[in-house]
């Protein structure tokens, strides 16, 4: 092992950090499909959109033909605080596995948000910035996203304002504290603060709060605050760009050393980690200069891509964002109560769709107690402790590479390490205490999650 | 900025790794005080630690003479995983300050122990192994050690039995869940299973534990289980043998790039962590070769070198461990309630005591809140969130760096960050809502706790 010309951990150099995102987009032959107004059904302009996003980051969302975007230097400033970030090779895990595979993972958890959000948290806080907003909203469940926008926005002095989920802020007050030393104002979602926490609070006074309440109470707040912008984590197109950097430092760093990764593996819940880590790998794919195998992974009790149906449907619950053609469980699909980590998003980004039902990547679900048995397996070998989400992808790792044991296959295995699950102990006591459970909604339950999908002519 | 020569973060090659650790023992002409036998009021020697620590161990924590010691390959091969650890060039700090100041700080807190407690814990359990034994106990207290131990013990494949005090057991779950992650078994102290445990439990069967109370279990159970030994995370001569890869790696990396620093600061709680960064500094100035300030940070509320006296001391409560010289504030001690993070030993490292003593080195003592507002500043510039341990570092990093604003000095500040404060968000929740406190013990108290130092002919 000592002998190996390859590094456990392969670190670019700071000027190596790629100077422009990459917008896949623009070499898919079949685009995805627009926005849509969800009043007039046509698509959304640039205009209507600049109402609650930042005027750069709605030409981002909306150019499907530039492949390559400029970060800006002050932005590659920021991410040398925390970038590159480490490509590592398994050494541990494939000689504990005794697999022939060789395993590489891109690892975004060396950061204080605790994962790749951060990535695009600083592109949206420098937009803000620039276009001289006073401060952004948004809204977060667990906290991940919360996390990165507070540590973004404190960068640049923006007022950052979090629409927490009720439930999450009384349960999970560790990463509000995060938040809250980053200087971000955190309110429970649904709140006193906009019409629609009001309205909701007076109808059910003792709820839980769920993410669509926390989005509309955001959006609400931004658009009612002169200043203010909303700001989204995942799912929209402008957020998979910025999440670029991830391929592009791995492709660089696989490329120094010439490797070329068979399978190419991410958790995906909107889709933006995946779809950063696979866009210049699909990007060579689209152009036929290369062929990879691409898998999304995704829980079995959120199940958009294996179950879901490419359709438009609403972005949020509270049904105030654009239409987008995605697959989708519909809008009011909830995982069921003892579904643990995140992914819980009922879409996938319309990128991801695309790619997916023209049949560029695979899609795999998986169950939730055999991703923390993955997890733990990885912990215990590789040192680093994973959250849930990036687990999945652990799990479908090991299990291409124990089929490269029983073929005897030398396949080269990337996959995403997407974070850290230092706040998600709660879930792995559960683990250990072997009252973790499994979930897969039935036929109907799905059946009639898909019925809240808008009918369009 | 973008023009710095110098880069945010200075990665050293793998292979730049030091091969040996430097035992700073060895170029002090006096000598640290040896170990005695609590019993016989002698030297202890060799056989008689090894029924308590590896035989190997015993070897390092007696070596005075022996300035290099090889680094077993074995544990290099560990080392892979997570360091070499960045230096680290606080540009954002620097700047937020205003400060001439060159700040720079070696981050131990990129593995998931969270802290630099993992260089010592894998040593330790590699020598364990190689002894051909089952196990290893140990204490913990809030659990950074006890998950350090627990990550190295698993890689090894050793059975780890971590003792963690009973409050921080049921209060704190969250370390504990990692250290079972790892595969570690944690039991609440005091326990059923030990002598001591029961003892202690008949007393006071409401106790919540003490740290002194769990090293007399942990000790206890490594005497009276075959192929066990007890193994210990700060304080020895042979722990901070094992931290000098942090200060060898940082004098590597500074030297590449023609970096020299006037001040080095630490935190110090038992002394593991500054020992090991200003060793191979300390080692220079010890041969007149350089000259360096250095300053030891303990916490108001726990002032072992600012205000205890050098005498032989016990190093448990329990009184069953060796007797040895250090600056103690005897070992009764124990902080005030309000007392929010780590660096609560009542004594201090022999080899840093005799430093001290010799005027070699400085020591402060600064108080929790300006603690926190310096990690909440900190956090805010260099995006990590900072342990409440290592914000004491850079608290007086910071005080530093202003003196230079105020006389216009271009001095170089290199300070130790040792960890991160994911699990400590309650204190800082605590300082958020302005509800934390200082606490300066008084002249009375500490005479009182000095009372327990035995007395010595």
């Amino acid at each position: 092992m000592s002998n190996a010309k390859i590094p456990y951990k392969i670190y670019l150099k700071e000027d190596e950090l790629p100077k422009q995102w990459y917008n896949v987009r623009a070499d898919m032959k079949k685009k995805p499909a627009p926005l849509l107004n969800p009043v007039t059904k046509k698509p959304v302009t640039a205009q209507e959109l600049s109402s609650v996003f930042c005027e750069e980051l709605v030409k981002q969302e909306l150019d499907d033909i530039t492949p390559y975007i400029d970060i800006p230097q002050e932005i590659i400033e920021f991410y040398k605080m925390y970038r590159p970030a480490p490509l590592i090779r398994a050494y541990c895990l494939e000689k504990k596995l005794g697999t022939p595979a060789k395993i590489y993972y891109k690892f975004e958890g060396n950061n204080t948000s605790g994962s790749h959000k951060l990535n695009s948290a600083i592109a949206q806080a420098y937009y803000a910035k620039k276009q001289g907003l006073k401060g952004v909203t948004t809204e977060t469940g667990a906290g991940q996203w919360g996390t990165a926008l507070s540590m973004a926005c404190s960068y640049f002095d923006l007022d950052c304002q979090v629409y927490m989920v009720k439930v999450s802020y009384e349960q999970k007050p560790f990463r509000r504290e995060v938040m809250r030393t980053y200087g971000a104002s955190v309110t429970p979602s649904p709140s006193e603060t906009t019409n629609v926490g009001r309205k909701i609070l007076k109808q059910f006074p003792d709820t839980d709060g769920s993410l669509g309440c926390a989005i509309s109470e955001a959006v609400e707040s931004a658009q009612t605050q002169s200043g203010y912008r909303y700001v989204l984590g995942s799912v929209l197109s402008q957020v998979l760009l910025h999440q670029t950097v991830i391929g592009l430092e791995t492709k660089t760093a696989m490329d120094k050393y010439n490797i070329k990764p068979d399978i190419i593996i991410g958790c995906a819940g909107g889709g933006s980690n995946l779809g950063g880590l696979i866009s210049p790998f699909m990007g060579e794919k689209l152009r036929g200069e290369a062929d990879y195998r691409f898998i999304a992974v995704e829980p079995a009790s959120c199940p958009s891509l294996t179950r879901g149906k490419y359709v438009y449907d609403f972005c949020d619950t509270g049904q105030v964002c654009p239409l987008q053609k995605m697959y989708t469980l519909g809008s009011g699909f909830m995982p069921a109560a003892n579904h643990a980590g995140g992914l819980r998003y009922h879409g996938m980004s319309s990128v991801l769709s695309e790619l997916y039902d023209q049949g560029l990547m695979e899609a795999v679900s998986v169950e939730q107690t055999s991703v923390f048995a993955a997890a733990e397996q990885f912990a215990r070998v590789e040192g680093i402790l994973p959250a849930p989400e990036s687990s999945h992808a652990i799990k479908v790792a090991i299990d291409e590479a124990m089929k490269c044991k029983e073929t005897g296959e030398e396949k080269t295995i990337l996959f995403g390490l997407t974070g850290t699950g230092y706040f998600d102990m709660y879930a792995y006591e559960k683990f250990h205490n072997g009252v973790m459970t499994d979930y897969i909604p039935s036929d109907d339950e799905i059946n009639n999650a898909l019925k809240n999908i808008p009918v369009m002519e």
